[in-house]
């Protein structure tokens, strides 16, 4: 949480953040400014002191409305006299007007972690260039671990709350699409559109993204929504012109976030259109069970790998290949269990093989539990998942509940 | 264009560039790759070679849709091999993976692009370590003036066709917002909503939002939708809570792209709803006809730089205050005239104080133009945009064309 930062820092020898980018689609930017409309900033967290963003002019308004001290670049740092400066140079231009910048703030002589999702090429270029100019500073890269990783793995209730209704929007469109499913009429054992036409799985995920729209979410990773034997390869996010299929495994994997870029929502469920084969309904049962039993076993200040590898046992015991044993299995348990979730659809606390230390499940994590398993050549795949948070009292809740059923009844044909 | 590619790094002594991060939301990735669901990503190209693409193993369905060239890093460099030599430090342990791919790529002793949109402190941590094992590598990290920014500046007629199919969409949206705005109902001098409250920019924008997910396209920058003072200032969204009176300036500037962060539209249009009051219609006039002369004066192979010097020359004499004289104004002409679109709203040319010797109106450049006058002291704001093509004849095409009244009618009220 915010409030951990300065310790963060302190134990880290960090004298300051500097985070770069818009104050959009850029959690770093984004956890400190909220979502708005501020297209290029840069942002200086000095251990012990407020934050400031310095802006552009002509989005003065939206700078102002992130509530932080603000300043103007155009104001204190008129671009034309470093042009000038650096005889048109405009790498030597930006060099110097940061100089002039990180002098003002007192960390020309001190250790600057730098931030944020931007073009790399250009802040690798300035940082270089800085650095010959400031050779004081250590500019630092942080990786997994990094002070505003450790700060954004805890959530505030006020965080949580947003989680939880990105997790309203998410569940809410999901029964959307099978109540389109369910009252669509079956024709030759596939679904039918209204026009007389299959309806296909492009045509879904287009109601798919018209319902996020609606309710104010983005979707800027896409849906997934495969059948058959896509629904085996856990990333493929389905071939648009797939029909809807009686008795196929479809996998509907979903992680909206508020739009502009804040707080996803992660939730799979699989479904069967009219009946499950016996198959399908002994995996179902195999990935369910082992999706409760990592929530029941989930404990405050738990390692997440263990539930890695309590699923990756489970697995095995129910005579399933793992990626325990080999990392680049194709078929059977092939991913990890999940993942913290936030600004990122992906973040800390980690349960696969980039866990780390830090990586607990501490009071405030919000987190998936996803287990599934997969097996493109039987042309079937199952995964269900939900997002939990581990409340205060170490109690793990999922922030959005919905139905497990497999089987999605279908009109009688 | 991408067949100028070897040229400029030859030109520019650039072995390779190493493009990571994802394939969609992504430019210099996508330019490459086309927009798919690949979440994590690397792609090298070297000069004179085909490009090849390193993807996880969950992705490779969507990495071959890529067409390249590919390879999965978990069957080449599984992890757990990197991160045992380690001893379980994570940065250390990548570093040993990618010091071990670009062995095999031939370039570990070579001068080497970093490109890419992702979290720049993942990126500087990792180079950073990787320099330190592979001391003859080059890393560089370029600015403007990169061989991506020079090889993205023209256009082929496919990527042309896009841009231009996102003018259809980005028009017949503005349509849709003109007819609701015209077939709604004034009352004491504001427009109403079907439900009998005032008709609200939130509401206005929430149906924007709508019809752009109808239409298959991402708005990831936010739609401007401002009236009154708001008008004023270039990068004010608009209030949610504002509503529709008549006789004030709305600047109406709308942005999409395709879905998943493909090829933009920039579009502005500036009503006044039932009528214009003289002041608004003479600073319309002024910024029109400036807006006809900045395409009208286009010539093959000009700075672009030029049109900004023509229109900041055209405002002054008709006694504007303008960005030229002074950097740091609020009110007249505050910003440049245009700058040049493609996977990035904002890309090569520009016209405005990042204007460069590389930003020439030269064949297959895509480029706005948009003069504007802004008085937010006096409560109005103008601006008119359009999408440029400048095609191998050297003549402009504007890609999408839409009616420049100011004045949008009102019903009878």
């Amino acid at each position: 949480m915010k409030k951990d930062i300065d310790i963060f820092m302190e134990e880290q020898n960090l004298d300051a953040i500097w985070i770069s980018g818009a104050a959009q689609n850029n959690p770093a930017m984004v956890y400190f400014t909220g979502i708005h409309h501020v297209s290029e900033a840069d942002l200086f967290i000095r251990r012990g002191q407020e934050p400031i963003l310095f802006y552009h002019n002509m989005e003065r308004e939206e700078a102002a409305k992130t509530g932080l001290q603000t300043a103007s670049i155009e104001e204190r740092y008129p671009f034309k006299k470093y042009r000038q400066s650096a005889q048109g140079d405009m790498l030597k231009a930006y060099a110097l007007l940061y100089q002039e910048m990180l002098s003002d703030l007192g960390i020309h002589e001190k250790t600057i972690a730098i931030a944020g999702r931007k073009e790399v090429n250009i802040v690798y270029a300035l940082i270089s260039a800085l650095q010959a100019l400031l050779p004081k500073v250590h500019f630092i890269g942080q990786f997994s671990g990094s002070v505003l990783n450790r700060t954004r793995l805890t959530k505030t209730p006020d965080e949580v709350e947003r989680i939880r209704q990105m997790g309203q929007v998410t569940t809410s469109v999901v029964g959307k699409v099978a109540d389109l499913l369910s009252s669509s009429p079956v024709n030759h054992n596939v679904l039918m559109a209204a026009d007389g036409n299959p309806l296909t799985i492009g045509m879904v995920k287009s109601n798919i993204r018209r319902w996020l729209a609606e309710a104010g979410a983005d979707n800027p990773e896409e849906t997934i929504f495969a059948i058959g034997r896509d629904a085996g390869v856990p990333h493929s996010t389905g071939t648009p012109t797939d029909v809807l299929e009686l008795g196929k495994t479809i996998v509907f994997d979903i992680f909206p976030c508020e739009a502009g870029g804040g707080y996803f929502y992660d939730f799979t469920r699989t479904w069967c259109l009219g009946y499950a084969p016996d198959e399908v309904q002994q995996i179902y049962q195999q990935v369910f069970e082992v999706h409760q039993e990592v929530i029941r076993s989930i404990k405050l200040n738990m390692p997440f790998y263990e539930s890695q590898a309590l699923t990756c046992r489970m697995f095995q015991e129910m005579g399933h290949a793992t990626i325990q044993e080999n990392q680049n299995i194709l078929e059977g348990y092939v991913h990890s269990v999940g993942h913290g979730l936030g600004l990122d659809v992906h973040e800390n606390p980690f349960a696969g093989v980039g866990s780390t230390g830090m990586d607990i499940l501490q009071p405030g994590v919000v987190f998936t539990v996803e287990p599934g398993l997969y097996y493109p050549s039987k042309g079937l795949g199952v995964r269900i998942e939900d997002t939990v948070y581990l409340n205060e009292q170490g109690k793990p809740e999922i922030l959005a509940e919905y139905p497990y059923e497999l089987v999605l009844p279908v009109k009688a044909g």
